[in-house]
């Protein structure tokens, strides 16, 4: 029997039917245009199909299946905006088409298989606050052997930057205000600004070498006991020497069909985005690649178009200094926090010169 | 005895130990310089003098005065960020001018009368979340009679708002989403985008005419009673024809002597900004007056240097389409609310074109 919906989940559902999320997220073009692509890319498998949309949202995904030729789509959301999706629906004459769904996957009743999975399931840092559980539950109880899943894979990467603007802004900045020497606040500033991880967007130019993948999800085979707690090591040679700020996490998504092993194109990714090292980001720099037998991509890489989910750092409270080549290494555990399990607890340690650190924080 | 300390209070001061709040308040030139300049200007009534600020924060404005020649400042704050500012004042050496009490104004002790009450007291909208009633108590437990309370008059303004641009982002948006009609999503978006006032920057533009006084407070008389609830008629008259979306409240504070008479430079302001009316919002529009008898101004008007209180906004639901020279007359009344006494109930009534409306909102 599904776990119980707990009041973290209704505060969490209520929050959902907030319009102004679902108008960011539509707003997002590449997250948006992205999807539509990748629906239009596998129309074949698509057109004349049964299609479960996760975590629907108003419905715009659904409704792209829907154009997309799908038999029926069922459009699930355990958030009151599933109320707005099904006067959508209405609205566009699609209600024979797609059957908006009210609840969690874990409760609603579809009595057919399905063909295609489609879901926006990925939360800021892939993992926070994400669907991708609710994707599995959907996956394990409906979809053909063999179904399509869009996005098929997840990419989580990490990379340790520099960014003395932030740090000056913040916190550089009490050193001399209006003439006053205020750098007694410096600790607590420090701790205020970097205690937590943070949202926020930052470039290439901050990133001080290649990344470093911290999770790659098949959504095909992916167990949702894998996601209680992801664990990485790192090994990062600085390609330049600056202060190091801490570490960036982002991730990409690839849209592919069920026929392209997952291995060759995880491989051919990696190959490529070596190989192509004008830039440090190879695949995520472009949304879509060039060579067409490669999968489409929706990456959120400091290098790719913005989209709303930016970037999601980890700071130091204070700087570290690294050379030219000096190697930075460690391990990054993920994992649910006890608190309230949307909560994600970031476990990091690095090493550097020697000196080792460890920072605790808390993504809520 | 003073009213016992909530857990809202609680909760409230706590908050105020976030060091981002008052990184925010230092930063916001208009302020901090405007408060400064005001110091040195009335620094013959402060030099050798005794002063509280109340609602010191990171005590800048207490080493201000200390540096404006003052006897002794008592930098009083309630939140935690007290203990900031008596490491700052120790940084500067001023441990023996500047005495931080850490605890509200009712419960703090200072044994002796002071000369002079400066206090950053303002909230969003003038009156939400200020500090006002902290400055009242502190000016009638030590002021002495004719000291000087900085600032020492605040007006409320409002005035009817078109604002076609914001109405289009959040509402209109919703019409054709990547070419499918979600128009069914426009009520609930409505509902989400004004149902709550919003703090955001308008310009001159967006204004219809000139705006009226909701209150004008003047610190020196103001009775703690009086800030219950405030209740203002308005008569405006479209100097256009426009979809009025709403109106917009801002205010302006005054740091002006004892000496004045409050009524004659009140009555100074109203005649300077009808007659100077090559703008809509004469005083407003420069923070310092070139009239040297004038008194010095913090303006937070749509055409005023942009401030981190921006201008506070109550949308209607849908626009009143109003032609030039059209009657817009009704009532506001800001009241505490019952929920939470720091939160603030809204009460509009409008009528224009022989139609009426409510609309009630809470500032949380």
């Amino acid at each position: 029997s599904p776990p119980p919906c707990t009041d973290f989940d209704v505060a969490y559902f209520h929050s959902y039917a907030h319009v102004g999320i679902h108008e960011e997220m539509i707003k997002d073009r590449a997250r948006t245009e992205t999807y539509r692509e990748a629906i239009m890319q596998h129309q074949n498998l698509i057109q004349g199909k049964v299609v479960v949309d996760v975590g629907c949202g108003t419905g715009i995904l659904s409704i792209f299946c829907a154009q997309a030729g799908a038999k029926r789509v069922y459009a699930v959301d355990a958030s009151d905006i599933a109320v707005q999706a099904k006067e959508v629906v209405k609205a566009n004459g699609l209600s024979d088409k797609v059957i908006v769904l009210h609840g969690r996957v874990e409760d609603v009743e579809i009595d057919e298989e399905v063909d295609v999975i489609i879901s926006e399931w990925m939360g800021y840092m892939l993992l926070y606050e994400s669907m991708l559980g609710s994707v599995i539950t959907a996956r394990d109880r409906w979809l053909k052997p063999g179904g399509l899943i869009l996005p098929s894979h997840a990419t989580l990467y990490m990379a340790p930057i520099s960014h003395p603007d932030r740090y000056s802004h913040s916190i550089d900045f009490w050193r001399n205000v209006y003439g006053i020497d205020m750098s007694a606040m410096m600790q607590l500033a420090k701790q205020c600004a970097f205690e937590e991880p943070s949202v926020e967007s930052i470039s290439g130019e901050n990133v001080l070498t290649w990344p470093e993948v911290v999770k790659h999800i098949d959504c095909q085979t992916i167990k949702i006991q894998e996601l209680d707690s992801v664990t990485a090591r790192y090994k990062f040679k600085s390609m330049m020497r600056a202060p190091m700020h801490g570490f960036a996490f982002w991730f990409d998504v690839e849209f592919s069909g069920p026929a392209s092993s997952p291995a060759k194109t995880t491989s051919a990714t990696s190959v490529a985005s070596v190989s192509s090292s004008m830039s440090l980001f190879g695949e995520g720099n472009q949304k879509k690649r060039s060579n067409p037998s490669d999968a489409l991509v929706l990456s959120t890489s400091p290098e790719a178009p913005p989209t709303h989910w930016q970037q999601a750092i980890v700071y130091f409270y204070d700087p570290i200094d690294v050379e030219q080549d000096q190697v930075i290494e460690g391990s990054v555990t993920l994992s649910q926090s006890k608190e309230n399990r949307r909560f994600m607890n970031i476990h990091l340690e690095y090493s550097s010169a020697g000196r080792s650190f460890v920072k605790e924080s808390v993504m809520r």
